[in-house]
């Protein structure tokens, strides 16, 4: 029978249209350096961790629809009105041109919602402006499916503020938009409100929208407030993308939102509630038993919940940085006052034998069994991202094989030995 | 400020790129038809119904995935390991070549797992074969993005069999796959085994693999028992689209699967398997919190609620097909048994005034309160889909309607008064 069956010619083949984008998205990334641990030698593998605290509160609200049946119906495309309802009530806390359920979409966590940005707004031969750092390659990719991608700058000795120049120069008569990450991951700031109304100011001077990526509002413990770029829509059409993942805790729950900021009307008459309308109905939806969930997540969960890991993370940070200072070769021009990273400079020229970021990571990871990602996965070249987002005694240890291996290759350390 | 923003020319307009295709999906059929009804004059509404029996062991299991935080966590793309391996276990319980857990990859419901099976399998200027009726037209759209799409037909007089001389007719040498649907939606019937042979050997001959949609197997009542395509995959490679949705109740919760029954390793020879895991790399992915639940799912629901299902469902389409007999213009081929729909023919000529089905269609909503959808939605114009999927005083009321309406539109009737 095999003999018999080898000889038919099948009229099919891999596909290989995923392969360059695959090879480059940072669940590419993150596998391929995790498998370069040791699994026996007490590996650091984050951001995997077993004893992150998720929110009760999401918890019970998931049972809750659960065993009340809320959330057991196919949804409309467009999302479950109570959740909706929910995330534009919630947004509207710091609004004062406020949001109606209209407005809010429902997506596949934060990615879907970019996709629905993209898919939307742009125009045939439009292209995009995206923070470098910024988006993992995967993200990229879906919006590079679309459209041309160019990228702007930050001042890393500016708080890793914008560079305006640099956004000025990357526009032209084609570019429909720019994406921002606020808080920003990995930089680790939060944008300040004159910064984010400058921004406003200049896209409405460019003719562009900003969408701005918001899914670490919840994780800030610095001293600057989180602004909504929502704030500055009377200035500037917005679109803002949010999702629970990362401030509840529950990475994998693959539910998040896009909300439209008008400004005069101009997303009804381009026609961009219609777009949204029809993507929606075509492309997969989030799982309705979670968005029936959105309410009492967003409207129940207390305070405190959000300042204890405020707290935490803050703690990290604090630990982490200090210890980077005494590290060969890692440059942080900031202390991070949000999201859970931190993102350092590699000084390939104070190294031996160390050729890039991607080098640095898998030689860490085969040697001192420690995940660190590369910048290239955000991309931006010779930087790493340091997870923070662990206990204080793996954090220590964390550190001390981080700085074990920077010495062993820092060619400062080796004319002290020679 | 309102005047002073309208000059600005805005550089985005609204995509037309998703217009076509959702005016065309069954979620738009089922909302404008929806919208012709009376919300305050008893609607009947089917599918939407609020007393569905959802199967508790799926809400327990999710709840304990929830509660114990074992979906807590991004998972590899390809799905979450325990998931893979309860697919492939429960599955293996009807077959004799076995399947792994590296043959299963979890997806976005069953409609993601056709997007799969088209984007991994297609070769460039591939065509495949559809059933006709058969998926509803939002998944052929989808489908349409990347290949060719053809129809093959029934027999309805020999129980809805495929017409494997419409199969010969339509292949050619880019022809890679045939779409099977068991048991099928709309037909209502279950391939015998006899029947699914003949078709693994004609597959074989014109050198095509079958992909076969199984969501309905769960839902069986009639004296045929449900053989999975997998039985014949020492024959021809075998692709297998499964979810929890149907056979749990749990509409929404987005949680599917694709399985390869490879032969002679012929997907692993044609990449298949690596084409896989690229797409799910960057694409979007089920929640983790459903996936941790489907061993208890697959492994702990008892018979009887399937067995209570399955004999609610026939009383009900016992009731409706007897129904039918003597409602005028429309013809039920076969008693079906599987699946929760009637599917009847209609005789457009047999009435007066009634254009084609989605006249018939808007016609019953506006004037009866009565949801039936067209055929035209599922790819065949001029037959209704009858849900029969409701308790039996909103299944009498649901046929008297019909009946009304029928009657007063129907040629045969309107001598009779005259």
């Amino acid at each position: 029978m095999a003999t018999n069956n080898k000889s038919i010619d099948w009229q099919f083949t891999g596909s290989e249209a995923a392969k360059e984008a695959a090879a480059t998205s940072l669940g590419t990334y993150t596998s391929s350096i995790y498998a370069l641990c040791d699994p026996n030698g007490k590996p650091i593998l984050p951001p995997r961790s077993d004893n992150l605290e998720t929110s009760h509160t999401a918890e019970k609200a998931v049972v809750k629809a659960v065993l009340c049946g809320t959330g057991n119906a196919y949804s409309p495309s467009i999302g479950v009105p109570a959740a909706k309802r929910a995330v534009a009530e919630f947004m509207n806390q710091k609004l004062t041109k406020k949001l109606t359920p209209d407005d809010v979409f429902m997506t596949v966590g934060c990615k879907q919602a970019i996709e629905l940005a993209v898919d939307i707004l742009a125009k045939p031969n439009a292209n995009v402006l995206l923070p470098s750092p910024g988006f993992p390659w995967d993200e990229v990719r879906s919006i590079y499916r679309n459209l041309e991608v160019r990228h702007y700058d930050f001042l890393p000795k500016q708080n890793f503020e914008i560079d305006f120049k640099s956004v000025r120069e990357k526009v032209d008569e084609n570019t429909f938009a720019i994406f921002i990450i606020n808080p920003h991951n990995p930089n680790g700031n939060t944008y300040s409100e004159a910064h984010l109304k400058q921004l406003a100011e200049l896209a409405k001077e460019l003719g562009i929208m900003v969408v701005a990526d918001e899914v670490y509002r919840w994780t800030i413990f610095g001293s600057n407030p989180f602004i909504p770029m929502g704030t500055f829509s009377h200035i500037v059409p917005v679109v803002t993308l949010g999702s629970i993942s990362k401030g509840w805790n529950v990475p994998g729950w693959r539910t998040g939102w896009l909300a439209l900021h008008d400004l005069d009307g101009v997303f009804k008459n381009t026609k961009i509630l219609q777009a949204a309308r029809e993507f929606l109905e075509i492309n997969s939806k989030p799982p309705t038993v979670i968005q029936a969930a959105i309410p009492d997540i967003l409207e129940k969960t207390p305070k405190e919940f959000f300042d204890n890991r405020g707290a935490f993370l803050k703690d990290k940070v604090e630990f982490g940085y200090s210890k980077l200072k005494y590290i060969p070769g890692l440059t942080c021009y900031m202390k991070p006052e949000s999201c859970t990273f931190l993102w350092t400079e590699l000084d390939v020229s104070s190294f031996v034998d160390i050729e890039d970021d991607i080098d640095f990571c898998k030689k860490l990871a085969t040697e001192e069994n420690l995940v660190v990602l590369p910048g290239i996965a955000f991309s931006q070249k010779n930087w790493l991202r340091h997870s923070i987002d662990m206990e204080t005694p793996i954090l220590e240890d964390a550190f001390e094989r981080l700085k074990s291996f920077c010495d062993r290759y820092s060619k400062a350390s080796l004319k002290v030995v020679n």
